[in-house]
């Protein structure tokens, strides 16, 4: 039943959240945009897509070759802004149930998208949760609106793209001979990002060195449940050129993680722990930093004020994000002239990338000039 | 000497804190503006304004019938942006301090206006404090950008500007009598604003409610040194209308500020105490809301941060303001649909307002859709 339905939203291609339907030849679609003019309303509307993956992406608990997407669109006055909900299964959303938030959301009632406090109020609290679906209309919203303007948001916020930090690539958890050939093949890379939280957290970050002496970020997904043991292996990675920790422990473990971070030798990160502004306030203290991704967070204003707000704290901020189309990572990436850290690999990840926009230049994050997020559609 | 060098800064007109000068007939004036083209530098030029006050203007330490002021103007590609440093004596800058800051700032060392991060904070780091100083370059700066883009500041944060609340507007101590006069003079406000810390709090009190039932907001200026004393004078303005106490208590005693606020009936509100960012950290569990002035957090950008620093901590925003033309009320009140308190009649108390911007319509802010700070000069 669930699968007709998908495929029945698929066979169907964009399926308007209101009436507008894109028409599948030049004529209807010539009405739809008369149509469009004559009301100025914004018209959103959406598609799920699935990710192929280059490799197969390996978590603690799970493995997969894909990743489900809903791409969305809200076109106003014959302009297009285009937006992107990522959903990696463990996460809780799921295409069919972002289709569904997606298909509430009424923007007619707001006659201009400019209203972007207002408008996202309103798409918040439609529903609880459903990050990564709210994310896909603030998104394409922004896309929208920067498009108006004629400026990217990196600009609009008054941001030098020159500034932008270089990206960390994951090397996935593997045989040692893979291991390296995988730090070999990241060679553009001046950031390595390695999983840790395993029996065998020493040997891979010794087989890593073994050739390349890169700084490396970690990323421990909670995997340690003890703080005398986290604090030992912290020290110790500190000495391989080991520059942060993200989320060492689990993210209710709040008076060791408070003690870990002020004993450790590096910044600690604050990721499961962290998804929206009020997440922010119980890190101060806890973490170094948070890590701010658009798919927890709710889209590009939340982020924008978690950016304010972390830095206000003097907590560092990472960027972050899932396997996503360069939609998704084009969006997040106008922060980074303001951010330390970007771990933005998720379009490098995926082979059938429907859009152009932020590319790795040497290893650098590198905004196009595009206005709104940046982004051509292929 | 003082008034020598005052003088002749005046007599000169428009100083050029770079090396172009406004000249004093058109055919110079274009001939710069020609210069401008070919360099697409921005350059900033400043002249010192003396504001007239329509009535003596009494605190509790002074009275004083004029306000000190500098204006300033950035000029790019043919556009000016507009701003202003207002500075009441009392407050440490002047018209000589702001002229010797606004020399320092070079600003030909940036290409692109539009990148307002690393020039504000180049800005910022010339030197301390000079606060207002700082805003008059932050204020022509967002009007010059405003300008560029196209749309006003309010519209670019993505802010409602129906959603402004009304401004309070100051009753001056004075004779019950002349209270009274004030009272109905100010028929068009719908909130009126009372500086208390005196001795006859609750007369002045009783005098306006003989009159009027309209909301009050109340000013101690840190005038009440016990918070026995302060808590029961909260309880007894709850009982009058009063809608919330500003800086009840010296802005030194925190712990006394931090009881009293636990147990206020009112919301209490930080204004000496809370200037730039990390007062707004202080200011968390002290002060249920802030007091946000251009010419103490040095300008737009650091108030829009502010802003959302303070609304993600939960607490309440009140936009004030000095003495100062349609300017600088200009520029803030573009923050005000997201605030819930503004006390904005800085410009309504001047005489000789060179500007025409936000004006106050049956007492609601009411923001132009002019691009930048909305202004018009006369």
């Amino acid at each position: 039943m669930k699968q007709n339905r998908r495929k029945f939203i698929i066979n169907t291609g964009i399926i308007g959240g209101t009436i507008l339907t894109s028409g599948l030849n030049t004529n209807t679609f010539s009405k739809n945009i008369s149509i469009i003019k004559k009301n100025s309303n914004m018209k959103l509307t959406f598609k799920p897509y699935t990710l192929e993956l280059k490799h197969v992406f390996t978590l603690a608990s799970s493995s997969r070759t894909t990743t489900p997407v809903v791409l969305t669109q809200i076109e106003y006055e014959g302009i297009t802004g285009y937006g992107e909900a990522s959903m990696p299964p463990y996460l809780g959303e799921s295409q069919e149930s972002a289709s569904k938030f997606l298909s509430k959301v009424n923007l007619s009632q707001f006659k201009d998208p400019f209203e972007l406090e207002s408008i996202l109020e309103y798409v918040d609290g439609i529903d609880e949760f459903n990050p990564a679906a709210k994310a896909s209309v603030d998104i394409a919203l922004h896309d929208l609106v920067g498009k108006l303007i004629g400026k990217p948001w990196h600009k609009i916020w008054g941001f030098n793209k020159d500034k932008t930090p270089y990206t960390s690539f994951t090397i996935g958890i593997d045989t040692n001979e893979i291991v390296k050939q995988k730090v070999k093949e990241a060679e553009e890379y001046k950031i390595l990002k390695v999983k840790l939280g395993r029996e065998n957290d020493k040997e891979m970050i010794n087989t890593i060195r073994s050739v390349t002496d890169k700084p490396i970020i970690v990323d421990v997904n909670q995997g340690w449940k003890d703080k005398f043991f986290a604090l030992d292996m912290i020290n110790w990675l500190s000495e391989k050129n080991v520059k942060l920790v993200e989320q060492p422990m689990p993210k209710t473990m709040v008076d060791d993680m408070t003690w870990l971070t002020e004993k450790s030798m590096l910044p600690t990160f604050g990721d499961e722990a962290v998804q929206r502004i009020p997440d922010v306030i119980k890190a101060y203290g806890v973490y170094s930093g948070i890590n701010i991704k658009l798919m927890k967070c709710t889209g590009l204003r939340e982020a924008h004020k978690m950016l304010t707000l972390t830095k206000s704290l003097g907590m560092q901020v990472m960027l972050g994000c899932m396997t996503e189309t360069s939609c998704g990572i084009s969006a997040v990436s106008q922060l980074a002239p303001e951010t330390q850290w970007a771990d933005l690999d998720g379009n490098l990840l995926i082979k059938n990338d429907p859009f152009i926009g932020t590319k790795v230049v040497d290893g650098k994050i590198t905004l196009t000039k595009s206005p709104g997020i940046g982004l051509t559609k292929i």
